[in-house]
């Protein structure tokens, strides 16, 4: 395409002088990483982006309470991060994942862009390094080495808490709701895909409800972790060119940004070498894949039909399944969602493979860790909830077609047991299966019982718990 | 237990005497190994034990042919390896996958058992070393980082050819033999679970079989680098003490003792450096794998009910499902093979990583891939004959079954668009969804057609392939 | 943000009507999954957009060919469908991956742009669905369910030939190339990561050029059952509603377009329920990243340093490490090809899930799938280019570290074995070894023989390959 | 072999008569499983068989505190499964793991083994059936589908308590009493494989033992879901069959027999349709592999040499690394540990896609699933019991190497930035890295320093934390 070249001006960094367009906040070594790492479509995560905002305003301010960095630098800053927190200078991180594997470009693109904007609110141009330094202030008592994990750490624990954990929630309460709805609906229930004994429909709900719930309980259980931040290690984690404290006082100061605990690392050098933290919470993911997975095979096998299938749920219908087949309900949110299990479950094995291979002081597969978490975060979280709001609630039990099943069904056979004895019902069994007539039938026909008794003692509603 | 300790002889390596019991054939080097890696209860697989057997008897072969081995020597090593290969000295390999990641302790075992076989054979007392020695003898021109790779691919290379590639071809068969006995079936077709237009059951297996036949080309096509044998690299690839024209007698004499079309690598750094031979092999196995969990998984659907699934299928019944529920057969034959699948696929991620570790001249995760992968071989080949003989060769359509479903089904109104338009057609559909009851029936009440009309029109035969 | 809504135009489906945005070419069906699947960010991907672009260009061109499309209309769409092929409608391809399993919503997302797009050619206002239909028109003798499939193999296809196999060849070149420059350079061999034998630079960048091409034979193994196409398949694989002979003569036309050799699927049934064969082309590119991550790795530590490593290779700087150590240059090229590496082995574990899950005549997961493929491939194909232009075409030898470890090394006194004995020189290795001197030293300390004997003895560019 | 074939009795089932080797204790459906799966090598692991004889003895103590079982039928029964529990009818546990997906088979050969040894105690013969009958009295109040779950959930909690524990902390005291012991050794440290910053060497060793530590953390994280038993459950969740309170009776019992804190199930219909605990469990596991491997490719890259690799660590030397290198020690237990990382990395792809793959009542992958998480725990177990004693606990430093790289580093300038300030410490820098000389030689050089001031400044050893 024949553009004009955008207008440019010059940024410089140790390597000398490159230009950047002008319209954009970024500098040097951003623009050194945009032209040496062309690889794939995959920005940084804008939820790693904003962290990063937060990071620098949380050190800003303790730099400035203790006298490290000049209280009026120190605010422009402060108003510059923030605008990065708040996502409002997203187009200015052009950076992929595909880069150095600290994350060090990224971290230095949160430096250029935040004192690019604080020279411009201070009145200086871009580029000028002057009154604001993307290293000596932005980037002040900090290394990439232990701010890009913290920026993980804090990313993580974000999406969590505010997108994550609700979502499950909203999927655990919408299975909850159905489980208390269909609590009466006795119905055959299916192991080994085959028939078996009767339980309410209720009840499965209720199973899936659990998992949710334990899915929560999952992802919480590897927040500890997550919640300990590398921030004070500086380049390998022992602290050099930090002062004293500054580490706690960061992440008190996080943690009164964000609401949640943040605690500093007990040991930097694990937290700089190694990103197990992250590893465990992919696994929690992971395992709530294995679960939504579960759920909603189930879902679209018992809603499957109309007429040739199980036939047991009517799925609502959001979209045309065929033009010429009213009925047909293809249980697309299902799909959505198995998709999204299945992409977890490999960006999980990613996230694995990169945790495994830190080596010495750093382990530099952290774009591509904090990459694929924050993902497979986001397809739960979004998977979740449409799964919830386009599919569960609308769910309905086919009341006749699950009646019915129930009682073809040859297993109900087992209430005749302690009645005409497990012979005779065996005998009885048979006759139904080979003769493809009902229970009734068959034991009537071989004269063991009448109509009445029968009706009184196969009752499935008998059958739905442990016995006295 | 107080078991009375077990005679013992001595054995020497370079750091000095140990104690073995005196029934074994294996020395110092083996027993040390035993003593220093007592990790889990995996032996190195038996078929690698034989291939090295086949290596030292290759290597005999061509010492003795090009006088770098006494003729005499030769022999016996040449007897005592055939045993190892015949795998009558199974009992003397007692180490663990998990030792040196380059098998050298493999390696010495089976230089050790050939060296104390031989030597026996030659009227000499185990442990003499003389006439037989493990390495100037057994060993001789080999390194363990050519000799241990070289096993790999021999072993993987007769286990394709003589265990899985029949084995694949059986279940084909089978399947391909169901195809054309099912072929006139005419059923319901399912897509997204759900009720679509017609095929023959004979397609469906169709493309199981189909699989199955493009599972085996899979294998094929990563046999030719499977095929190329490190051996005469010596310990990093140049081939330092080993002689010219070695490398090639070599794979000669393999390719005669297997008769499988072996050759010396091209490139023998690449061949210690990187097993990428067998990460492609095992991607092939993991193919396999997706396919026998969809063919397993269909079978078991088809066949689920007797009363409340899809019961389309009738599968063999081979053990007791339940004693209470006659007819309620358990796709057992089903379950084994989907789980192995599974396995198969973990074994693949096992095998990647290992396969993505290595490091300069040699990967030492070579125990554990060559593990991995003929574990899936075997779980594979296995499982194909179990799922034929046990499962397949069993399966019974249930014809009445099947006709009854393909005629409930709403989708057959496809076929009155030409007649009665797609409006009415339409309004035929809805109302018997909407009424649960037949398309004719509902075609009759709206007066669109007779009964004669419905029977000749709506004809699932007619729907089974392009028109004219 | 209170912006003015945007303008909008009702299109409709069977579910009635819909507003969309009035700029936009897609129609009612599009909209609706917008809607109903909020899950994400990723967009279906652009080759497979391109790809549908393709496929339906061929069929409008069979179709008229055929007479089953009017010549005008048939034109009218090749021209919009084009466009979608050529890139020049990227923006009304709004949909993500996460949507329902079969693609259907991505092929009526083409259907109604094309349309749309065609009925503007034509002088018809966009939704009039007259004179071109997305359905009796845009997908004649089509169905998702063959459609989807086709456009997968093609796009996957297309980015093998003209992205991936080039990419990989360039990288292969320039290891090729690196070899031959380092041919001479005789250096200490690694194996277990200790000190082994030597060889030359140019050898070990030999069997990084040998994985490479042969990664470019894994993939090309593959390809035969990629340019299997689906289409024709219709619906279930029986091609119902296709014309005979459509499904050969799409292939031929597709083959035309492209210039690759795609054929008709010998088995639709297979065809459509399963997807292995973009799970064995995921097993090549997973293959492909372990080589990758082999090759990064041992170049990242051949290359670490510069003081404290093993400093054997100088790598490219190309942007600053840290500002106050020059000469510290951050390997981030390998960085970001060992991430994507382990990006490419989690896509195959999400490819393998979801190609395992087909059920019946259709597998689901068909946007994951090739989501994934075309994630990798582009990865992989981006990876090694940036690869070669920013690290391994810059790669110098430190020749004078080289040849200083070289000769410090404690193994070259396997060369005086056959001088002194196998005894002696053990003596002098280990003096040497314990009293950090050189070989030289110790042996002469030992009075075994002269500075000239030591230098005539011990060369190392003796010990590069087989003996005579 | 033309062995004598071994005299055999008579067993049934429901399915008739069969033959059974008289010396074996199992029946008619073991005997059965073993002829119809033929399928590997892999034995159901002996933990659940262990496992399998502590739940059939407090099954059958609550049974007879309830009157469910007759007080001697009782006794002879807790007899027999105390026998299954302590492992001394290992033998008499045959079967496969790929069977059932239920693990019934395996939960019958418990059920058979235990009645034929009560009988046998009771003075009846083998295949009598009576006392003690398998399913009237061993399996009374249970049902494979709870069984099975439940001894997978006691067999994982006891390895981990007794086994997976233990180990890792014996692992983590060894690298802490090694970062305590390499406390005050200052060395360079290494980001992105280059020279850094200072650090001690104690430093490294509790990063890697803080990783341990959180190990531990991580696998007791998910034992409150594994301590939950499915007993009670029976075929489908809903406790038919069971008496009210024996699921809690049950639990209380196992808690009595084990120490460990188990609890009935809250929701049985999760407990039996999913397998999530172990996947989160497997997940834990995982983390720690990604742990272990960091931990061993540390330890080995810094032992890597003699000469030409980075020295820093002197590894213990256990077996022969090369006959003529002395000085050559193979970092074999690390090689071991990573492998076996590896293997627990697919394990856990196989729990996932298993544990995934429930339908309806009932997961059908149980075996596959308690097979790797077993697998994974010994090899993990072991193989830090194996590290600790064969490698950490006799690690050493190479004092004078690590002094020696430490001072030849070029960070170290970054101590004179505040003396000499950044520009000319970079000229020093530069200088030194271009012309090969120390900092101190180019500083004096340059005229910036003196001798005696360099040494006053440049002091690594203040440079291994923040500064006041």
């Amino acid at each position: 395409m024949s553009e004009k070249p955008a207008e440019t001006r010059t940024e410089t960094d140790t390597f000398g002088p490159i230009e950047v367009e002008a319209s954009r906040y970024w500098g040097a070594q951003t623009q050194r990483s945009l032209q040496n790492f062309k690889i794939g479509g995959d920005r940084m995560p804008l939820p790693l982006v904003h962290a990063l905002g937060l990071v620098k305003l949380a050190a800003a301010r303790v730099n400035v309470r203790t006298g490290q960095l000049d209280a009026k630098v120190g605010e422009a800053i402060e108003t510059a991060a923030r605008q990065v927190a708040d996502g409002e200078l997203d187009e200015h991180f052009p950076l992929v994942v595909w880069q150095t594997g600290s994350g060090t470009q990224t971290n230095m693109n949160a430096n250029e862009v935040i004192a690019n904007r604080a020279n411009e609110l201070l009145g200086a141009p871009r580029g000028s390094k002057t009154p604001v330094h993307p290293n000596d202030h932005v980037n002040r008592g900090q290394s990439s080495n232990d701010t890009f994990p913290t920026a993980m750490h804090v990313a993580a624990a974000q999406e969590v808490a505010t997108n994550l954990i609700p979502a499950l929630q909203e999927l655990k309460d919408a299975l909850e709701a159905k489980a208390a709805e269909f609590a009466s609906i006795i119905k055959i229930g299916r192991t080994h895909t085959q028939d078996a004994t009767p339980l309410t429909l209720g009840d499965e709900f209720s199973g899936y409800a659990t998992q949710l719930a334990y899915g929560i309980e999952r992802v919480e259980a590897a927040m500890p972790r997550i919640l300990q931040l590398a921030q004070g290690g500086t380049a390998v984690g022992t602290g050099l060119n930090a002062k004293k404290g500054f580490a706690e006082a960061f992440a008190a100061e996080m943690e009164a940004l964000t609401g949640l605990a943040f605690v500093t690392a007990p040991n930097k050098f694990e937290a700089l070498a190694a990103n197990d933290a992250l590893v465990q919470l992919s696994g929690a993911l992971n395992t709530i894949a294995a679960s939504l997975m579960k759920v909603a095979n189930d879902i679209r096998f018992l809603g499957s039909g109309p007429r040739c299938g199980l036939g047991e749920l009517k799925l609502p219908e959001n979209e045309p399944g065929s033009s010429i087949m009213p009925g047909k309900v293809n249980p697309t949110q299902c799909e959505a969602l198995t998709m999204l299990a299945a992409q977890v479950m490999g960006n999980h094995v990613a996230v694995t493979v990169a945790g495994a291979n830190g080596h010495f002081e750093l382990n530099v597969f952290k774009p591509v860790i904090i990459h694929n978490v924050l993902h497979s975060i986001r397809l739960i979280a979004d998977g979740c909830r449409s799964f919830v709001e386009n599919c569960v609630s609308g769910i309905e039990a086919d009341r006749e077609r699950i009646e019915k099943l129930l009682h073809e069904s040859l297993m109900l056979v087992t209430a005749l047991n302690p009645k005409i004895g497990y012979d005779n019902a065996a005998k009885v069994a048979k006759k139904a299966h080979k003769e493809g007539t009902t229970l009734q039938a068959a034991a009537m026909a071989l004269g063991l019982l009448t109509a009445e008794e029968f009706k009184e003692w196969v009752r499935p509603e008998k059958m739905l718990g442990p016995s006295d």
